[in-house]
């Protein structure tokens, strides 16, 4: 499935904080490679040959950076989970203390995150399974963090805020798929935008957990 | 991953009504082989070697059912939505007129089945993708019929059964997501069953469509 064009996969790496990582030109033109092949021609279809290829350097010259493709999948998954942490920690340290405003804040941020950056956000839903144990691990991290981000506001929210909800864990999973799932059918040619749907299924949430 | 024994997984096809194919023997015996590889060992690492070791044929025998891998996936991931569809529909036949109801019958039923069979669930939802044209048109129809079930209720609950949404096609969407996302992190080993997770998950879903 072609996601989108390479200009604006460039733009959602660069977004997606992979640019960040430090380690130098030759390791970024592989996180664009992989990103791009990965979600063009799919993560299975791809060769170490491919991604060396599309990256302009030699197949040995990969492994200098990446042991396997593997490890690439892994940098990527890695670097877009980093990024969706410190959007949500950002949204919810930009509004106050109600727990409403809060839970609904994150909804937003996960869900347009996930839809703005499809193409970094598909390979992280479907290829999770492929990452080697050491990346698995790191990535592991990041996701408890960011149940526990969504947890902490509902618990809050029961402790005062105006909220009940049935299980607090299950509906943290639940608000969180909202904007997982979403890898399976949005495209930049919906009629809806990232910012959108964001501010849609954060309407979403809050309907979800707030007392009737 | 390992999704559960051999023997959960035979009454999870059975119960997912893949023996009602009526193509024989030997075609059930592929189908219960597909299930079984493709969620232990994962679609892409199974050979059509392994599928018919498992099914206890040669691989020219495995040809004579299906032309390839890809179509017994698709084989699979077909009869798993027919009988989804059958399952939301048996659903709402049992209620009465009450949109509320009626949604809340749907997502029960929809999220209960998914994480019943988890293994069928999880191979439809990580490889459509790699399904043959042909397989892919008649699932995404059966797909086209599950998103207009829950968008008939939300329609009819919107026109006096007490529901307000801010749009019906993606809060359907919404509704689905609850059931697909869980196969990446539901499994029976969970405190909670197939029931709990369909009736907790079912509120969350009233919670979304009522005019408060």
């Amino acid at each position: 499935m072609t996601v989108s064009a390479e200009s604006d996969l460039v733009s959602q790496i660069r977004s997606a904080g992979l640019a960040a990582d430090g380690e130098g030109e030759s390791r970024l033109r592989l996180l664009f490679a992989g990103v791009k092949l990965f979600s063009e021609i799919g993560y299975h279809e791809t060769t170490t040959r491919h991604l060396s290829q599309e990256a302009g350097m030699s197949p040995a010259a990969l492994y200098v950076h990446y042991r396997s493709k593997a490890e690439l999948l892994g940098a990527i998954i890695l670097l877009g989970h980093r990024q969706v942490v410190d959007v949500l920690e950002s949204a919810v340290a930009e509004v106050g203390e109600d727990p409403v405003s809060r839970l609904r804040a994150l909804a937003r941020a996960f869900v347009s995150w996930h839809a703005a950056h499809i193409a970094v956000a598909r390979i992280s839903v479907l290829h999770l399974d492929a990452v080697p144990p050491e990346e698995f691990e790191q990535i592991r991290r990041q996701r408890a963090r960011i149940v526990e981000l969504f947890e902490n506001e509902i618990r809050a929210g029961e402790r005062g805020g105006g909220m009940e909800v049935p299980d607090v864990h299950y509906v943290a999973l639940a608000i969180i798929s909202l904007g997982l799932d979403l890898v399976r059918w949005y495209s930049p040619e919906r009629r809806i935008t990232p910012a959108e749907i964001g501010e849609l299924y954060a309407d979403l949430a809050v309907r979800m957990v707030l007392n009737r």
